[in-house]
């Protein structure tokens, strides 16, 4: 295989690409605007997001817990941001629009959330890696963790992309 | 182990269980008023439910697509309904109200999610079964399917129960 | 997308295709033979598969039960048969043996294995299913069985195919 | 929950323990013989292991290729044995021969495997740490890496321990 299978981190994303980028993510992904889903980088292997807790996000009653739901939904969307960042570090050869148009080809094949500790707290922090990029599948890993940093659950995706 | 690791399908459960764990599940787990997740069939092996689509469930806004997460929260949900009419089924010797009270020590584990194909129609049917009741942990598999009956997606979930 | 995404079930293979595909599988996937993993039935749609206990898959020296090990490498290697079956009936046009070459670029994405009971007997029943069969992509399902029909694990995997 | 979720790492195992617990995971289960897994080292967090290439563990006859089933087979083995590593670190009260005992009421609830690269080289590095050690379940993250430390698959288990 001629591509790398490791996607660059050093690359620069013009200021036009991260903003269509965001715009996507945030509002045009509609149900990511339920979650109130927030990217606060974006890195060619790595992506950061943030969801802050509100009632709707509740799960679990007695103790104001985030619903796991909200927790699988918000790393599969990172994952696939990570991807599609990863995607998009390795055709800086093409226009910015032209490589979020690749966006709406990406897919999740699967998913897999293991939860650690209860999801307390006023905010949370998602992260997702690219760990291999290749011509038709990128495997990503992601985090979620509380407003103090702790780790309360991990993620596995894999998506198709082209 | 002297209790039995197949949870039976035979128990009719009392309307009031009935009600309080729907009335739970639909409005006290916010998130899931928020997917819109309707219990249809409550049984000690195997559950079912129901989401319509709209507007705040869109993935991809090109297609109309429902959201993978919306898939992976209500999944999710419906494997821990499942394992809580499993355990409901395994107590029928205690008051319903006290049954109804075990919901509230039940986590999610893990989960993995397959996407098999585009969540595209006016509403999709979910379905869990449990495939193990042990004492401490429900082994459970998922399906969501679309409204022509297709499988689009399916999962398997494990809960941690007491 | 013009591909039938659900494997064709009617196909009947050529004795050639039959007997190469189960030579490889058995044989030339030299893991296999140590697992002592045999082809019981080949469709389109549809693998099965029989291990026969013996000292070398011990996991637990106290119960004499099957390694964990031995279900998700057999249940792998069955997902992997699976796909494998599900591309060489979407290619009947070929000739058997390059359809066979086809197998030379199957690869494993991703597999989850539940373990449900412990796995004790004299033979284990292993079967797969193709869920989905893309352009590039093969969901599969798979069950592990003991000798008295008990679902013992489950298995979910995706493949890399071509 | 008065137990620690997290697994000490300052503690120092007994030489007896150490022994006693290398000698269980790599004699006495005996499919970790025919992978040839040695344990490495063994922390109370983290746990290592090596697995020497050899012709019994092919899985792709053409690139000389490590079958998918030791990768599983050998990251479910160390998920496996970072718990029993925890739990020996949780009761250091108790005598070495104690706590071993110990070791024969673990199982794995389920795995998820990520193949990420071809497995190819004389000999794979694996490792496993504990994410969340409950009172009931233990959840662990692993990698697989070949002899240039290139990270070749990850891994995420479930434990039930006791």
């Amino acid at each position: 295989m001629t591509r790398h299978q490791t996607p660059p981190s050093e690359v620069v994303f013009e200021e036009e690409f991260v903003r269509g980028l965001t715009e996507i993510f945030e509002t045009r992904i509609v149900f990511n605007q339920v979650l109130g889903l927030k990217v606060t980088s974006l890195r060619g292997d790595r992506v950061t997001g943030r969801i802050a807790m509100k009632p709707d996000l509740v799960g679990h009653y007695t103790f104001n817990r985030v619903h796991g739901g909200v927790i699988s939904a918000g790393l599969d969307a990172m994952g696939g941001l990570a991807s599609m960042a990863a995607i998009g570090a390795r055709h800086m050869d093409e226009a910015p629009a032209q490589r979020l148009q690749r966006f709406g080809k990406l897919g999740t094949i699967d998913l897999r959330i293991d939860y650690l500790r209860p999801g307390i707290g006023e905010y949370f922090d998602l992260e997702a890696e690219v760990l291999r990029l290749g011509s038709r599948v990128a495997s990503t890993r992601m985090e979620f963790r509380g407003a103090d940093g702790k780790l309360l659950s991990t993620g596995a995706g894999a998506y198709i992309i082209s």
